[in-house]
């Protein structure tokens, strides 16, 4: 094959040795199986989408979309663009199947996604996401919004990555304050209430007042998104602010139930934060955020929320809960500064020794046991001397090595991390648990 | 979200209802397991290379690639396509991080690519491939051209899809065997012999003396063409026919040696047949391809070849021996033909029924004990009638009813497909093994 041109990284396309891959494995293996043990749904859907059903989507106006063209096409080729997000196509797969899912309908997708924007830390051009949403047709049950958090605080809980917090606020519930204190422009004021961490309180004070608001309603503004707690006291701080509406007293007593769902089932993973928007338009109810105490400054791994109408087709309304996992942000981040290593670079446990070329056979038969036991291993490519082979192991993090016949007439093992070698079995032997997979460590 | 067009399939572009994805998924754990077990490290690339990069690569004439570009682009976008199979970008990570890579390098790769051709049957535009290839620098030892047609007996022999065969036939043979016949046009002579199972030997004997070749060359070509052994009785067929060359003796020996291994290893699953060609110019020894018995007429399902030059960066070659298992074309067959089915549409082995709204902590309790032994479940979404939440399992396929003190106070649980009822404890109680996970059946 030839090598037309000098070889360097994509900027914002990530790829990973295999050490690193075996991290990210685990983190995919952790996600899916815990989805799973919550009655979620795989599905996958094809990378590409119409261009025009990826920009009728609302709000996200500074996302950038890949367009996929034949290289040899003619003119009237279709329009198609790799979907930036897991919902949009989700959406587009329950309209297309409706009459073949049950609903409420359960499902996860993970799937990487693509978005032509700037790359930074952080930030990525193509990246994998996981995502999970429960969708009714017409209504949709609200203890699903209570059930989202618990769902990820599970996940995050074996993750190896110390502690975390599901930061939760209902959008009902500025949406309805606002409006109580008599402000109209719902959007706009949330738009720049949700730039209070990266400007200061003073300059979104500022910012309110110059769209319009009174000091005094900026005042109010900032107090009612000062709250926080991780217990129900967030609904009489609120009411102590003096504030009526209807749309606040049901989104009250919607985060109230969440709050009071992720005491009894996730205590200490799961808060109120009254400053959590998400700047999504089309989020109507419960609003998620996730942050890896310590990494603040990364931002949000995880989030999400509900829409009144993930999708329609005209005859029904599909509400919708969900969030979304950015696995590629977190492994940026743990990979990234080496925060997270794997203790080998290969799945194999066991490397199988060669005593010289004609006892190959013999050799691949000590494998082909051990792998019907569950152990991954592997036959040493040539029969160097035994030292030349141990190397061939350390230098992949690989545990054992394996002697065939050493025993006269038996086989021998050897741990080469402490260089006890002990007789074995083919048919019996087996690593601790703690070696039989790479271990994932957090290093700092 | 709005709706801004019809909703139609795009074709080529296969998407699976839950229940197929539940299929899709154990072929793709099957085959991951399996590679593990054999020692191959997962590596993912990004999805996209430069296009010159996909150009670059000779043979494959009639692939088309898809062209990314920003939708909002500037003229100077970068040139990027996505990749239309994995050994291109696997031999650009070669060369990319061959300073951090231990060789010889055992890599596994499971993932999409992308080939704008027109879909039909058993073909798609979007599509999941398996890969395993071992890569070594300088020089590469043959006994992994031994070894891969193994891994791929162990992978197919965990599938519930019948039988299989893995036809394997050495370039150097045809190659050898042509110019020791006078026939220097040994790529043009490969490739009308390769059109044998399409349109027959007397079509091909035409088409080589249209060539060049004499009816007596054409003959011989043809005799050697129809030369397959499960044993090594190959090696005298070929010799009866009197030609001599040295490639010839080296592509012997070297067939031999994998139907040897195969004897040993994967009895019956791995035959020489000498009219396996591939179309690919830079295969250079052992070829591989594989079919379903009683599925001949939808090709391989899983090919692949050794090549003496996988990647070359000027100071060092890096020879390699691959296998490709074309994961969609297998589903497409199976789950295209209702062939194989899941038994259920969710992961989830247990539905934990609710009495009324009140009991829901109490239910979600019972979920999380049974998940924290391993077994999936999930909360009946409304505390309808007991009926109508048995029916809601039914549809899904859920086998198992959890009623949380039905046996006052203790809880009971239904097998709902026999209608027995017993009590259990969450705590301790565990489904047969066979329905902790959605059954994959063989239907005919």
């Amino acid at each position: 094959m030839s090598t037309p041109a000098k070889i360097t990284p994509i900027s914002g396309f990530p790829e990973y040795l295999p050490a690193e891959r075996i991290v990210e494995q685990r983190f995919l293996d952790v996600i899916r199986e815990t989805f799973e043990l919550h009655g979620f749904s795989s599905i996958e859907t094809r990378s590409i989408e119409p261009v025009d059903r990826l920009l009728g989507k609302g709000g996200d106006a500074d996302k950038e979309i890949y367009a996929v063209s034949r290289l040899a096409g003619d003119e009237d080729d279709a329009k198609w663009g790799l979907h930036f997000d897991l919902t949009v196509p989700f959406a587009r797969y329950v309209l297309e199947n409706s009459g073949k899912l049950q609903f409420p309908f359960r499902r996860y997708q993970i799937q990487r996604a693509w978005r032509g924007e700037r790359p930074q830390e952080g930030r990525y051009r193509e990246f994998t996401q996981a995502d999970i949403d429960v969708v009714d047709v017409g209504e949709l049950s609200p203890h699903f919004e209570a059930e989202m958090p618990l769902v990820i605080a599970d996940v995050f809980s074996k993750f190896p990555v110390g502690e975390f917090v599901i930061q939760v606020n209902n959008r009902k519930i500025p949406n309805g304050f606002y409006q109580g204190i008599g402000l109209t422009d719902v959007i706009g004021t949330l738009r720049i209430v949700d730039k209070l961490d990266k400007i200061g309180p003073d300059k979104v004070k500022e910012l309110l007042v110059e769209s319009g608001a009174t000091p005094q309603q900026a005042d109010q503004c900032l107090a009612l998104a000062e709250i926080r707690s991780e217990d129900l006291s967030f609904v009489d701080r609120v009411r102590s602010l003096g504030v009526e509406h209807p749309l606040l007293d049901e989104g009250l007593e919607s985060l109230a139930n969440v709050i009071r769902t992720g005491l009894a089932h996730a205590p200490g993973r799961i808060v109120a934060d009254l400053r959590i928007a998400r700047g999504l338009d089309y989020y109507t109810g419960t609003v998620y955020e996730t942050q890896f105490v310590g990494h603040e400054d990364w931002g949000s791994f995880c989030s999400g929320g509900r829409y009144d109408a993930l999708a329609s087709d005209g005859r029904n309304t599909y509400p919708g809960v969900g969030i979304s996992i950015g696995v590629t942000r977190i492994l940026g981040l743990l990979i990234g500064r080496g925060l997270v290593t794997a203790s080998r670079s290969t799945p194999a446990a066991v490397l199988v020794a060669l005593k010289d070329d004609e006892s190959r056979d013999a050799a691949v038969a000590v494998a082909t046991a051990l792998r019907s036991r569950g152990i991954a291993c592997e036959v040493a490519p040539t029969a160097a001397k035994f030292g030349k082979q141990i190397r061939y192991a350390e230098r992949r993090g690989i545990p054992y090595v394996w002697f065939p016949g050493a025993g006269e007439p038996g086989d021998e093992v050897k741990d080469i991390r402490s260089g006890e070698q002990v007789p074995a079995d083919a048919a019996a032997w087996s690593p601790p648990a703690a070696d039989l997979m790479p271990a994932i460590t957090r290093t700092s």
